[in-house]
């Protein structure tokens, strides 16, 4: 049981997403909650680091197992502004991550494209919290992407 | 075109799979090929980390990008000892990697298990290559936790 709203922690995740924004990073931003309290913060830097892995997501997992000192984030949830990739969905599954919260949809390279099973059995899910925000956010950069 | 075979590769996979047995890792191994030239090695090393992202694949990548200063893999090719799982796999289609050959299969958490469509349409794929070997490597450390 969180004390502070759903609402509230994606919005930290909205805070992530815009600071790779302005750093020219497509804007997906992460946070990952332990025990009501933000363990890790992360933001997208493929360009940054020249690394197709360094999604949000694979960032806030590392770094939040560095932070818990243990590899298995199981009490943890992970609030994400855009649906995890497969490649963050397999990540979450290793981490045995207890809750997924996501704003936006990704119809096209999103996890549940290809199933729920993606996921660990184990691990709630919620999509959609101020999904209208992160598709905003988005539509901006690819918006000014295209000029 | 490759001047030296697949098994030649797959070897130098195998002997970072050994480094990783010696290291009380599960024993994955993975080099990322471009014009004949090995321009990565790695290893599992998620107990060394504390990081269930630090699969050989994932750092391979990251490391290969690292290498040739630019994010894609296009013209590369990965060996890896093991088939790879959905994470690593959704890492390989990011990078638009241009081959994997893999060794032994995982039917548990192959990506192949989900679907081919996991990786790049563009991507080449071949296991089987010195799968025993790679077997023979797992199950002798599987065998050698369990006692």
């Amino acid at each position: 049981m969180e004390l502070y709203s759903q609402e509230f922690f994606m919005n930290e995740a909205l805070k992530q997403a815009k600071i790779a924004f302005e750093e020219g990073e497509i804007p997906v931003g992460a946070v990952v909650v332990c025990k009501n309290r933000i363990i890790a913060k992360a933001y997208n830097q493929t360009e940054k680091l020249n690394d197709v892995t360094a999604h949000a997501e694979m960032i806030a997992i590392t770094s939040a197992a560095n932070s818990l000192g243990s590899k298995y984030l199981s009490d943890c949830t992970l609030y994400v502004t855009l649906e995890p990739c497969l490649m963050c969905g397999g990540a979450l599954f290793w981490s045995q991550i207890s809750q997924v919260f996501f704003g936006a949809a990704d119809p096209k390279r999103g996890y549940q494209q290809i199933g729920p099973s993606v996921l660990h059995p184990k691990t709630k899910v919620q999509g959609g919290i101020l999904a209208e925000e992160s598709t905003q956010l988005l539509n901006e950069f690819f918006k000014k992407l295209r000029k």
